[in-house]
């Protein structure tokens, strides 16, 4: 499969896609948030190749989402830790999460993601921070932000005012 | 490449991947998202050839994230819409779209979503129906849901009390 980059486009999608758009990361990802570290672990419960795992869990540390952590010397073996970048995936894997809950989980929720302190199944929401919480995408409108120049890809804003 | 399914695991973000896992398919829904409807417009804005742009499409319509909708006989010309699951894909681009503005935009973000009402940019939040907003992963816990039943993959839950 012929690889694009959409390093030339000017739209953060599109640059998170850099890193979790190939087709195993987001899992990898998944799994770490889950607080597997272990090459042998994520390898078991993936199923995939060790060489497609070492490729993208090697491109990840070139992209600094994790960092291979050595536990021990000899022979050398490594933990696999999100960074501070890569935790921050975390809201990408919930919204995922979420979406699969409401339309392809006809029996519920696999997973339920609960507040330690009151045990209460949390959820995404979008937010203003004059208004609260934004229930309907109508509500809003794009705009093009301060980083919009030298954009490549024509934006295409509607229900702008 | 060898294509897998995920369609055997149990988990809802794997779900969501045999939808968004294609390449593409996340930067046709953000065109989606943002009105775009044409076919030929969608290929101008991504540079893709026709044949993918076409494929992609026609999986985004069988698996009903996308509908066809014609605006003229002869010869037939057809809209592209998101249905009301497709639509539901929006928290998972807008989280990336966040998440890319974060890490991956030193000049600021080429785009703005903001609450119609007020002006001010909206953004996600994970929220707890009884205390409000949570701001850090560690207040929360994953416990198994109403359908875990048949899981293939076994489920790691750190943090678990």
């Amino acid at each position: 499969m012929k690889r694009t980059s959409f390093e030339d486009m000017n739209c953060s999608v599109a640059h998170c896609l850099e890193v979790i758009g190939e087709w195993w990361t987001p899992l990898i990802v998944r799994d770490l948030l889950m607080g597997v570290s272990r090459f042998d672990e994520l390898h078991a419960r993936l199923g995939i190749s060790r060489n497609v795992l070492t490729e993208r869990l090697n491109r990840l540390v070139e992209m600094g989402v994790i960092e291979k952590v050595a536990y021990q010397q000899r022979p050398e073996r490594f933990d696999y830790r999100l960074t501070e970048k890569g935790g921050d995936l975390w809201h990408v894997i919930t919204a995922m999460r979420e979406w699969g809950d409401r339309w392809e989980a006809p029996d519920g929720p696999p997973l339920q993601l609960l507040h330690r302190s009151c045990g209460q199944p949390v959820s995404l929401t979008l937010t203003c921070p004059e208004c609260g919480d934004v229930e309907e995408r109508r509500e809003l409108r794009l705009t093009e932000g301060p980083g919009r120049g030298g954009a490549v890809l024509p934006v295409r804003i509607v229900h702008s005012d």
